[in-house]
């Protein structure tokens, strides 16, 4: 940690500085310049992270050094995570299809939509049981008989499931049934929730909160890494922004940056940031050459008559058309579709 | 709700949407322009809510007219709702002074600040015994030994507690000791959270998230109201933006903003936006000439030795004064502070 | 424009709404609902557009149907607009690769870089002579020798010259040398701008403000078509969002939604937007997957030494390999590259 | 500035960044802790700003200490800055009122409402002649006989006048009218505008942009500064934030952190950010308690048959009343009202 005084800090100032340093255990390097001095912290992470400095005397600015995270860190290992669930691979090379509607109607739309997503090549088959709405009057999912009816999918087409937890209390039943446990973006910081998952030990996909920033994403995995969990998907799903000509924008440098600072998959999810069946293509397919490890799309028999969300799914004719393409954008950046086994 | 048709929507296209319309069971009123063909759908608003239309052939746009929440609204109540707890009043001329500690950490520092406030003309205490952190590795609070030092300081000074929920698990204690419990801004979207507090009937005092529209932020209100608890005190404490000055933007034109929208209550918390001391003054007083129904702040015996968010807690022996300034900022907006009895 | 009244408003209000919409010329169509009333005004698209009645009594908003552009618009022309510049094309199936330093600084520099672009079968050939700087004390560009650099580099290889107008007093010089004149993000509303750029008729890159919407992006580009010069070229750069991992968020989304909305091309500049050389390549195939007509890239034979944003500058001899990944990414979207002749 | 390397940054990295710092000139400090190692650039703040080491290998973050701004900011200058300009005082203890039409219309609007606004206890009458518009179809303001009027309305009642220049073209005239010269948001980075009105040396208000970050205000302000005219008033009008419950976010944070950074008068302009008139009070009397230096608000005498923004515009007859609320909440903050002599 760098601490910058300011212009005008006094020597008792600077000197009170160096002893809140030394009184938590930790080394101070000051660097008196012409105009200002620098007092580097140097110690032990924890210790200095509890320096709070920022409003003290003499002090104009704290800069961190340190990544506030460890275990979701590319320092902590450099190659990529690679996770095998279901047969499937996600990470390194591997790029993983999830697809599936946005929440589980009824028998013949889960699991007629599970074969349409396993012929087409998918990886894994995503569906709702519980889903967290804006409005207390909307539908809220169909709760336990809706992770029957994705048993039922799996059952038939062996594909792996991946359904949201929305409260730890569910944690139970949810297990039976998830081979990927989703935590959406709204309960991204919901730490009790994290910390239950990370306890789980089952693979989550962490979708990256509307607001949140990159670094508050790799904390929230870090949540989980912790219990000793360490099969954590991040999911980049559309960021809140001024622009109002779609739901929400597409991070796609997520990508990289993600990559650059951290060793486990990123998968995209382009259905619910465009909001609009026509963007979920041309997304998908930029999210491929980006370098994504995979994509999570929405897909309907008959969005007209979905119960949420029809407006962005892909209609299950389609589908085939579009995992061809998405296959080819994969191979720009070095990358193969895995399918389940 | 109206539906914009494009211009190059055939007619068959416009039928389509009447029918859709209908068979909702609301009404279609559809006027024909030179360019374009608009359709107003009116009917039952759960009804109308589910005609998921954006997606749809021809269809341009689609404008909610009806708001999406009901009991939060200046609709269902011309008049500003008025809280009376523990003595103290929020709401229409009463502004509500709300202060304490971050979190509680020993009998002294919670007992003894408790008291100051009571002194300074406060209508409520604030302390946290259950603290979400954005890091896994920073301390999360005294739990249920930090509830009874907060029994404590009621018991010595009288104030009604304000005191946060996390986790919907730990209710029963936080029920014997807060008069109002506070749901925090990442678990704004909570809902299984929002609906346990709706039917523990316990006045709630809802932050705002940090990427939450105003409309959002009265929909979980709606959980809050819809299982019968009218007790919602709404809270900004800064949004997030582009602007890395300060912590977070303090969007204090909410407060006129949700005053037009809805009868309930509105507090600002300026010591979370600023993150610096030195800036809670003066946005408690801009809060306070603005219109607001009350402020939450830290105050600390000793920011420098405090355990969590020291920089912008004031200062007790500084309090006092803060007071009688915010108190003048009150009157401007017609607003007399309501002290604990 | 669709005019809805408040649930409260009084006949008298709604009576004299609908005399307002009458008295500009247009005609008036109310639904009246169970709840609220809605007023439809139908007519000549400026007349409406003076009717400012959002702050009127009993008005609870105005939506606006039309949109406010016509010559930008998909609705006037349905077919993508294509550009032949200098040999090149750019729009419907041909995709525009233009790359150059950020700024000229030398004739070595300037020539050599010109050919290792044309060589890798770029379209056109980009470099700054006047540069807007954030800092007064940061270089602002070789002004006119820098165009002479241009010239030459032209000479030498036929590419045609994009280069940024920051002034519209330097429009001559610039005139001799330019095939594209640049409007920089920060000028995307300097209106005398656009508007001169209008009448000089030579074809224009317009890039996005980093806070502007797509609609006020296509307001800005009808200045320019609206005096006679149909040759605008959309170019998304990145948007101004909270998240500070990287400089700007890249809006990929843009390209398919301007895409719907307008018949211009758009391009895509990844180096601004990301600020570093390892995130421009990943987002260069993101945006050609995506559908852009092209990109705009910064190149530099040797980043260390630029004078101005080198650590985003591909080098020179990475560049070929690079073109051959975008050219691929570019067939995904179904695009061909079109070289300069 | 200081240089964070890598962990897994070599030596030979470390040696190379080292040997750049000396090659401008500057001395370096490096600090090897256990993790990483950090090296600190210190010497002229132009050399060190040059160094654009953001790509270099082995370096993983770049942390400048120095502001960018040195004119405009509380190092050069302790106290603060007061400007009289035509016998007011704005600045220190003194608090400007600055009100008149959005765009002058006619001779009895403008001298009109100058006269309403001299008697309710202006500091300055404002004005538009000049007006930006978004769209190219819209009225964009009288210009030179818009000026002719203001100086009519100047020599009636003796206030002096601000009004904004769009185009460096249009200085003259608009010098021989403007006691002040606003420079509006949209144009904030366009320097060549900012560097001829530092050369013209008249007063300047100058307008956050919508998206400018504090920072690049005060940058804005120096390239005025730096010219040798020290009279830059700056103002805040509203920030693009995902909120769309009004125009813009009014930021009242920057007013205490503009005066921890700079020496320069701040004001606020509370009606474009609300964009409705019910908002103008409380965010005028937010902004005076918040400690502003004055506001600049838009009065009309019949907002009904305002030609543009009139929806936002404070009747003329209910001006009086409003200065007597704002002079209530300025006495909060310390200051006093000071009118035109």
């Amino acid at each position: 940690m760098m601490i910058v005084m300011k212009a005008t800090a006094t020597e008792a100032e600077i000197d009170a500085v160096i002893d809140r340093i030394q009184g938590v255990g930790a080394v101070a390097h000051p660097s008196r310049g012409e105009e200002i001095t620098v007092i580097g912290a140097i110690g032990d992470r924890e210790h200095v992270a509890r320096l709070e400095l920022e409003g003290a005397p003499g002090v104009a600015k704290v800069v961190r050094i340190l990544k506030p995270y460890k275990l979701a860190s590319k320092e902590l290992r450099r190659e990529p995570s690679v996770f095998e669930i279901g047969g499937a691979r996600i990470g390194g090379d591997s790029f993983a299809l999830i697809a599936g509607p946005c929440t589980v109607e009824s028998r013949e739309q889960t699991v007629g939509t599970a074969r349409v997503v396993k012929d087409a090549g998918a990886a894994m088959f995503r569906g709702g049981a519980y889903k967290p709405r804006t409005s207390p009057y909307a539908f809220s999912g169909l709760g336990e008989s809706g992770l029957r009816l994705l048993a039922e999918a799996k059952a038939e087409t062996g594909l792996p499931i991946v359904t949201e937890l929305r409260d730890a209390r569910d944690l139970e039943p949810v297990l039976e049934v998830a081979d990927v446990i989703q935590v959406g973006a709204r309960n991204m910081q919901n730490y009790t929730l994290l910390t239950e998952l990370g306890r789980a030990g089952r693979p989550v996909l962490l979708k990256r909160g509307l607001t949140a920033t990159l670094e508050e994403l790799l904390m929230a995995a870090e949540y989980i890494l912790k219990e000793g969990n360490p099969h954590v998907i991040l999911c980049e799903r559309g960021i809140r922004t001024f622009e109002t000509s779609y739901r929400f924008t597409l991070d796609l440098l997520a990508i990289p940056v993600l990559k650059e600072l951290s060793h486990l998959p990123v998968v995209v999810d382009p259905s619910h940031a465009a909001g609009r069946r026509s963007l979920v293509e041309p997304m998908s397919l930029a999210a491929a050459a980006a370098g994504a490890d995979g994509i999570i799309v929405e897909v309907h028999p008959n969005p007209a008559e979905a119960i949420c969300d029809g407006p962005q799914a892909v209609v299950n004719d389609d589908f085939a058309a579009l995992v061809g393409r998405i296959e080819q954008a994969a191979a720009v950046a070095g990358k193969v579709l895995s399918a389940a086994v």
